[in-house]
């Protein structure tokens, strides 16, 4: 046993979090740490306003509760761009827990002086340079802008992939982004593509978190090492 | 072949690459990137002045210049906490280049309001502190202690654990530090102990950049597999 | 009917409520809305982690939707420091929606160079430094200082009393407090007495909300008058 | 007699003064506080330039020694969006001195993430930004924007006003400015209106300074219940 | 003729005015624009509080109007830590207005990560505060200290020696100020004594800006010269 | 001898050198220091990446080294609008080092609100932003924008004069900046006439550089005048 990441999806869609941890295949490795996901069943559809984090947030601290095994995890990745209840998981919990929102900051701040970031909607925009502001990265945002899509049209991927491809390109070009965060635990798939089409670094926000969450779990295993060596 | 990061310890000292190898044995997975530790040969013995730092920022651009497949690798961690020449390898490389000292800041915010940087020496810390400002980072920085320890000590482990602890204890009880920076390529044999001591979050740099690597390699072979079932 | 501010009390006991609402009556004029406090019956008891936090949060979602009333008001005043659901409750009420944490420092600032805050407990600190962040007035904060008094203490007026004093003189005179902000809802009654004895104004933060709302709906009323004779 | 909150019209036009009193009628309550204004009769006849601001201000400072019952108010409002002599003031005089440009703007800031200004006159907005800057508001300001109106224009209510909905919908819509200030002590007339129009909270300066003083004033009467009570 | 800097001592002490000028000695040079140092004779004997500064910068600017040729300067340098009246002199005169207090902290922004400034008095150090944190330069802010002596101490050098080696001291060793800066126009005399006894720069203020008033005519003349060249 | 200030200009073209020199000639007076321009012949010829900046720093380093007279020079000033090499420059010398970038922004702080940059490439001006951040003073840049001329371009007067005028107006009309810096060491021979073009300071960095340091020479002569008469 080489330690358990766990990631939870806040939404309650199962197929979601089917396709995140598909998106994380790669990030399993043999001799690594087992990579768990999990709906949060208990979650609301989609987290869209402030009431539907706060909501989540609830619903995670209680669902964190319910079995001891939770709490005995290396690590934990709260997986929605909003960051619900990652403030106090971390009270409730000794190992690290990391929201994909800061862990896509973060790391897009690791890459470039300027990054752009694409969320799914207008009204989301505020929250997030609250998220930005509080880190200290605002001066790192070259531009945020969305998608605007309905729900209809997101599920259609010619028609989300053409706006992708729109709106970063207007964030690379006109604004300066270097590297270019998906503002959304469900856009992995477009990842590649776009950091192949655009030529700067694409950034999907859970995986992020996992490859943050991953350096911790081994870096621990390899201490062991370390210490029967010296 | 699944990909490569590439290491490079600034300063000339094999046995600091090899132990920064050693550290990094657990991240090396079945199936995942070749990690390669490199020594640059031309490089100071140590960087403790800021005219180290640029003497191997110049250093390192003529190392990647010298052999072609350096510049294939699929992402180049510089080892060094002061981040030489991370500005201009990025200019000169299409793959992702990550400065440990950045990457150790930008994870301990992943992981704390408040963290503490442990320096060997009191001279270095007004050079940190301009990095940890460029970032925006500052607001994070609980505090910034140095061991203050000669060559010689450094090279007595029981005397550097000493200090570790000593310097450690002020920064988590007086300052607030909800996690530790080893602010230092060559730590990383005390990293679990100390985090086991204290009781808080102990984050070694390089492992701190190998891990955001690692991510960033990762989700590219993924995105393969996603590609290949949508 | 001169329009209504309600003040809800988002933690469960209505003695707290009592108290605040006795603190406000020199806010109920006559002509003046009507300033109505009410128990958030489903709150917690008290509000001291984060995830007390966001359950209240949740609770006064639910709360607000109960009664088509709630939503008629002319303010609505979140009376808890942390101010929980505020941002939440500001996406689903079109008057406006003031929290106690918020009004009180923004109302410090209208009175001195650097204000101090005193927290009841220590471990609130750091949720208090990230909301003092956002709004942006980290700078203006002289220092914060918890009373660290155990509840049944806090009961008894004489201790509780004396730490206010000597917590307030430490922030005044070794910090250079221009101005002191009670961190806690329920300390109404030692204001005047603390800003006789250590000369400088004391801010109750419920009242600094209320005082807040009272303006913006006095000024409605107002207007109505100008419209009038213009 | 339950105290007098004393407002300054630093500029001399008593017609300027008379008008910012009726917009001050809904704050005068049966058993609160006289709200008296008072017209700085030495004062410059407008406030357009740093030097009309800095003669205000030693105009106000003679002003406030020449009758001994003006250190006598319970709280002073100095009625000019560029708060001149604030500062001084509140060296001078125990009470609480409000300037009514910071309480707009810490008023916005208890309101909505982003506010919008309307100033009169383009030269007059460096000004302003240093004032939003000094508070540590300016990440706050979505825009601020002129109406750029000659004086004869400004009489014109028809011009003002169509000027003013112009204005504010650009800041609103292309600036998402969740508030509005009214950058000027004399435009409170507009107030609801425009409130109306445009459907978000407009703050008149002078009422949310005046608001804040009523709070601090009404607070203090309260506390003699308190201490009466227990 | 090669042009004039004009620098103004707002107090009204002529022995002020004339070792200011002592200090300016050395910034005349053959060929290089006259150094005209005037008292203003309607100003306070000192500049002490916010009173102070208000009424300066009223009789700064009477003064400026009174004989036609102060505005023909070339520059003009308003020689009071607390710069008064800098705003408004620079929207009447097209030449450049410095202001020492500005012009100290940007000059030693220019040689040293952090500085630290000697105060007269404590009560002004919030004043000063203001004026870093409007520039921006907070963060260079080593910290600041005041010697708090009575005037008649101040007229004894030995004990203002004494003071000032003292609180240098302080804030050399113990807040890590890489240069000093006299918080005062009037201290000239003490600056190289007290940059050989500490070890680090100190800057005079007014020869500061005298120094960049310098810089920008003599960068006039050298125009001359090149346009006749080329 | 009246003490000496060496101006290093980092890249190896003598012509560039030369034009400096004169630029400074009106800094040359009778009695002052004597200003002392050379060409660092192992420089690059042009400094317009980082890679550029790193091999100046490391080449500067040595330069200094090589003739220990340059060590005893008064104070030393780096003519490279990056600065290269000024922090490790500083660690070597005891005498002040200064850099043209930092120089020019913090002159230029001193003269306005908000200054425009004008910068020859636009891909140095994420580096400018770097330092205007590091400096803390981004919140007075009003906006850069580049000339994007070819180096062929460069070399025609017309063109580059034509291309001066249009970006300076742009970022004076609808950036608003209170003043311009020409971003390169090599365009003083435009500074007036653009001066006179546009009505607002144009600071030529060099100049700016050059007159900070003639102040810290001219300080100290003075002092000794001061130290003979009291």
């Amino acid at each position: 046993m080489n330690g358990q990441i766990l990631v939870v999806n806040p939404n309650c869609l199962q197929a979601v979090t089917d396709s995140m941890s598909e998106a994380l295949e790669g990030f399993r490795c043999e001799g690594g740490p087992e990579i768990r996901c999990e709906t949060l069943k208990s979650g609301p559809p989609g987290i869209e306003t402030q009431a539907h984090v706060d909501a989540a947030a609830v619903k995670l601290a209680e669902w964190l509760g319910e079995k001891p095994e939770r709490k005995r995890v290396d690590a934990l990745v709260v997986a929605c761009f909003s960051d619900p209840g990652v403030a106090a998981l971390r009270e409730a919990l000794k190992a690290p827990v990391l929201g994909i929102g800061e862990a896509s900051y973060l790391t897009a701040a690791a890459l470039t002086e300027r990054f752009g970031v694409i969320a799914i909607l207008e009204r989301s925009i505020p929250r997030h340079r609250r998220a930005q502001r509080a880190l200290g990265l605002e001066h790192k945002v070259a531009g945020e802008l969305a998608l605007e899509l309905a729900v209809s049209e997101l599920q259609d991927e010619a028609t989300t992939w053409k706006r992708l491809v729109g709106v970063g390109t207007e964030l690379r070009k006109n604004h300066g982004a270097g590297a270019l965060i998906l503002g959304c635990a469900g856009m992995a798939r477009y990842r590649t593509r776009l950091e192949d089409k655009l030529g700067v670094p694409v950034i999907d926000p859970t995986q992020s978190a996992v490859a943050m969450a991953l350096g911790l779990v081994l870096a621990k295993s390899d201490a062991l090492v370390l210490e029967a060596r010296h």
